[in-house]
């Protein structure tokens, strides 16, 4: 059963993201999400060239939406000192790939496995985070709070520096009880690195 | 073709270390290192309950012997400013971590997924490590040239921020170009973060 009405990329994606939710990233064919879009595989080939390339897109989305876009928010934030806003930002960060690890296990082993092998998009986005750090950072220079540095290459710093935290390789360690305990450490020495 | 002579725990670790490299930390089994030692697997067995058990002791003996007993050498140097030899330290983890990814790959292979599996040993080596460097740092805060803090948090919190430069779930990016120019950003912000 199959329908000729032009598809969107949005609904692509929609539909894609459910049915690799529900049958897990490894076993979902683009025959699968062809089938659930009620379109032949060759249709839904034209959109997308590879099972490789419709995971992609799919992660590129959900990235934005539980990541890019509410951290983008936090970053525009007026107040508070520039080290707090830092620290809520990265927090953030931290919480929110903690908390799909655990509710939607699906899409972020989907999500570790295409940062292994999708560089390009991948890249692109942690640069759109480096750059919101690298706001705050250059507000706190601005405001004679942090010590005068290249904000960009002092947010890629922390971002890096922080990678056990949030990298989704480092998954396993995110339960550990120490982790809290860590993160603190970790976060005094940065700070007290780019504070005045 | 067996013999009975007793086994030292060393001359088997020495086999299963030839014979993992040659094959593959995969397609290795105990009968094959078994094998090569000319006893039964069941005598194999009585030194190592299990091939997992087997591939922890190898990969134990091999960190020390490429990673912990080089680098307590370096720790222990006396001269140079506190700041130099922890740089030196951090570096040669780092070299030490690259020259076996690219070098002695089945082992490096094997050491990536024993990091994943077996918690308590690879405990004990970063805790060793970590040792080490408190002593670095724990020597800096006695001559006044780094700030006063625990030394052994603070070694954690160096230890940890450098995860991506040494962390074997990060080896993929180690070729990047620009790794050089990141750890330098880290570092940067570490040593102003203890530094006095």
């Amino acid at each position: 059963m199959t329908n000729d009405l032009p598809l969107s990329k949005e609904q692509i994606l929609d539909t894609a993201e459910q049915v690799l939710k529900r049958f897990g990233p490894d076993k979902t064919s683009v025959v699968d999400v062809a089938r659930a879009l009620q379109v032949s595989h060759g249709t839904l080939y034209r959109h997308f060239a590879s099972k490789a390339a419709l995971r992609e897109a799919v992660t590129e989305r959900w990235l934005d939406r539980i990541i890019a876009e509410p951290l983008a928010a936090l970053a525009d934030l007026p107040g508070d000192s520039a080290a707090d806003r830092l620290r809520q930002w990265v927090v953030a960060l931290i919480a929110a790939k903690r908390t799909y690890a655990a509710n939607d296990p699906e899409l972020f082993k989907m999500y570790a496995d295409v940062t292994l092998e999708a560089g390009g998009m991948i890249e692109a986005h942690i640069g759109r985070l480096i750059g919101q750090l690298a706001s705050i950072i250059a507000s706190g220079i601005a405001s004679g709070e942090l010590k005068p540095a290249d904000p960009e290459e002092t947010a890629r710093a922390i971002f890096i520096a922080t990678s056990k935290f949030h990298h989704p390789s480092h998954a396993r360690e995110w339960l550990a009880e120490r982790a809290e305990r860590e993160f603190e450490s970790v976060w005094r020495v940065l700070l007290n690195g780019i504070a005045r």
